[in-house]
């Protein structure tokens, strides 16, 4: 049997500020860091253990692994970012914040383009100052793969390809896998290994900064998943993540 | 022309209390945390940027190095670690005070132990605490490989293969690379990267957190080096090392 440790960034400043983050590459809070800490010590103290970390490019993850990884006197451990861990692009929503927008278009528009799984955001202009073609963290980003927006759907489409050619091997290899990544990108992953329907991913949330286990077996099939500490604890953030796009 | 950008960790807390290192994973001082990051701030004012980074398994390198990709907003950046640039294993010296070390054997022989190319200190018992064989960031290393104590001689015959194997091909091939290493992991590169003597290295002093560049040509050989920011500062951090084994 594998064991995959998923943990999603702790609060960022935009998680804070309710605004629409995306692949906008804003820093943890005080809060965040926290959580990012309280994740390394509760490894540590039930005596969890990694080989291989993956984080995605962006430094609200990285920066949560750091903490986790300096909790676990795992400092030395390789880490692999990849951009295709990244948060869902949310297009032209990027900045704005949550329940302004809910206001403007409606909780219901606002939820559609939070949660449904096909229908993305507008997109952003390729001219728009919040396109980040230009940063060099995308350099080898192929210009088809590179979004201006994204639904779910879309998320999932370049998540997984990372999954089947990296994540996957390793894992199948013995290597045990931590990563911090995501709501959106763990959903991403979440909906593939459980086989959630497309109607059903719309209702799952993820809490920041718990990690949550997967147990797989030797095809990586999932025999069982739960949340690290206290389960109220993380049914309660889950709920608050819920709550974010309402005006 | 290819440039290298090699860093000493800032000052560690076995550095303030004069205590011989090595292996030991000690972390850095509040001033070796503000050391690293005025290096990331240098570098970034000075329009530096990297492809890739090498940093030892020891917090004090690699925490150094996640404060300067921090403060030049290159957290992403991917990092490679090998045991190849840790610090010079010093063997049964590792937690004595210098001093008290000096007042004991002697000024000349600790400056022995310390600077003479080719005689390492005592051994470490295979038995004692200290022995870092069981810990997990060396399951790779082959028993061959593994130190129990080293000169400088023993450090330049390890770093060497993963500058040949790993960093010089990545050099040659166009990529802009950054160290994070140790005294004497830097010292074992630069005495090959500038032919300098058995004799001479013995003077050669490298101070904490200043970014020393190397540049060179198409075949790697140094066309010059020199520290990055106030030359009197680097002078007068590297004439403090020196100082560091006197009683």
């Amino acid at each position: 049997m594998h064991k995959l440790v998923l943990i999603r960034h702790g609060e960022s400043t935009w998680n804070l500020e309710n605004r629409f983050t995306g692949w906008t590459d804003v820093d943890l809070t005080p809060l965040g860091l926290e959580q990012a800490v309280q994740s390394g010590r509760l490894l540590k103290a039930e005596g969890w253990d990694f080989d291989l970390c993956y984080t995605s490019v962006l430094k609200r993850a990285t920066r949560t692994l750091w903490h986790v990884l300096d909790e676990m006197d795992r400092t030395w451990l390789p880490v692999v970012h990849s951009w295709r861990l990244n948060e869902r692009h949310y297009g032209a929503l990027q900045g704005l914040n949550k329940a302004e927008t809910a206001r403007k278009f409606g909780d219901e528009q606002v939820l559609v383009w939070r949660r449904s799984y096909d229908v993305p955001p507008p997109a952003l202009d390729e001219g728009d100052p919040r396109w980040e073609r230009g940063d060099r963290r995308y350099e080898q980003v192929r210009p088809e793969d590179f979004p201006r927006t994204e639904c779910l759907k879309d998320t999932v489409a370049r998540v997984l390809p990372f999954w089947n050619e990296a994540m996957a091997p390793a894992i199948r290899s013995g290597q045990r896998v931590l990563v911090a990544a995501h709501g959106n990108s763990m959903r991403a992953l979440v909906k593939y290994l459980d086989g959630i329907s497309d109607q059903e991913i719309v209702g799952l949330n993820i809490p920041n900064g718990i990690p949550l286990v997967y147990e797989l077996d030797e095809q990586l099939r999932p025999l069982r998943h739960y949340y690290l500490g206290d389960p109220e604890a993380a049914a309660k953030a889950a709920a608050a993540v819920a709550a974010q796009g309402k005006a």
